[in-house]
């Protein structure tokens, strides 16, 4: 019976794949991903010269936008199609930026074929040990606790929620770095924030909120709270 | 200037490894890992094939205790032979399971090495993923916040944390089980919980709470809590 890989591939840096991953891309003959209208995408790009030429690729094309149709007809429309390549016993890798199964888009293919068919998840690199990595920032030890959240979540919601751990994940701050500065400074926090941008890619920045908030959000980065 | 590499090296699996990590632990002469008072323990064992024989190798050994004596011993004695390497000129790759910056050894020669030599940390897959991965469990998607928190923290701090968030993950969990399950049960949320052990290796195990505790816990384990 053919296979439905879920394949971390990290987040950005080629060479911060696994082993693992890079074994089953150059074996799979059928590859699928997400990617915007046009261009190919932040999880095909890493992977670029992995891929044997000849593969079956299957870009499962979407609109960015905080309005879910377009992702939701892509995934719909991508599983029938890698189906069709399962049941024809072909195995299909998914490539999916940092890791499958912490905000990544192969949960929504596993949520529409999981039942039906074998599933293997590789799990990859994801977005806050990348960006620990890149500001040299413990993320916790001993007794700590981390809080992984979305900065989308209202205002409120991350009051309540940032008081509660000694480390706080913020992802998906671009557009909330406001909000993000005025949660921080409530609880006294701000000078422990770090805003990390395209962590272990070549663009690479690290900065303080402010710098960030002067500069500009963007879709890649993540913002980093310590203890 | 010669540089102290951090390199995580995974849960378990060989193949979880990055190809960076790989690299680097091909490339660098002198490699240095934590390891129990005999036997050369987790980490090391994980890159068994990877290193080329002759390299100079450092175990730092500690018992496996609550109680940090021997670790920060281990620690202090770690750090002057790889500070020694380091201003002699030859790169040192400290090895870690997991991630290194979260709950990671390397963390403790980092607070010791940190301000006086070139740091340079490669992220690896931490147990979140792994666990998440072994059992197919999403961890959020969406605007869903995750928890990562050690089980060694008491009762009340637990029952207070784990209300907050849609998807927690128990460090730690080997001699807490008991204790978790009576969190949960307050909470509801005892039929969300999985108990994952070794995941990626060979021996990995995804039970119930209650079938993990007839069992009994070991350390190389986490509980998984989803929404």
């Amino acid at each position: 019976m053919a296979k439905l890989y879920g394949v971390g591939v990290g987040p950005g840096d080629p060479e911060l794949l696994t082993l693992k991953a890079a074994r089953l891309l150059k074996e799979a003959p059928v590859i699928a991903y997400p990617a915007p209208m046009e261009g190919q995408g932040l999880a095909r790009s890493i992977v670029g010269d992995l891929i044997p030429a000849g593969r079956t690729e299957i870009p499962l094309r979407m609109e960015m936008s905080l309005n879910r149709d377009s992702a939701n007809a892509a995934y719909d429309a991508g599983a029938i199609e890698i189906a069709r390549h399962l049941d024809e016993g072909r195995d299909v890798a998914v490539l999916c930026e940092g890791d499958p199964l912490l905000f990544g888009s192969f949960i929504y293919l596993l949520e529409r074929l999981g039942e039906n068919y074998s599933v293997q998840v590789v799990p990859g690199i994801a977005s806050p040990m990348a960006s620990a990595a890149a500001s040299l920032m413990p993320l916790a030890t001993q007794d700590e606790a981390v809080l992984l959240v979305p900065a989308t979540r209202s205002e409120e919601e991350l009051e309540r929620l940032i008081v509660s751990c000694e480390t706080i994940c913020l992802f998906k701050v671009g557009r909330h770095l406001e909000k993000i500065r005025r949660v921080l400074m409530k609880s006294n926090r701000l000078h422990k924030a770090r805003y990390v941008e395209r962590a272990s890619q070549a663009e690479e920045r690290v900065l303080t909120l402010d710098q960030a908030i002067e500069k500009g959000g963007i879709y890649f980065a993540m913002v980093l709270v310590g203890p």
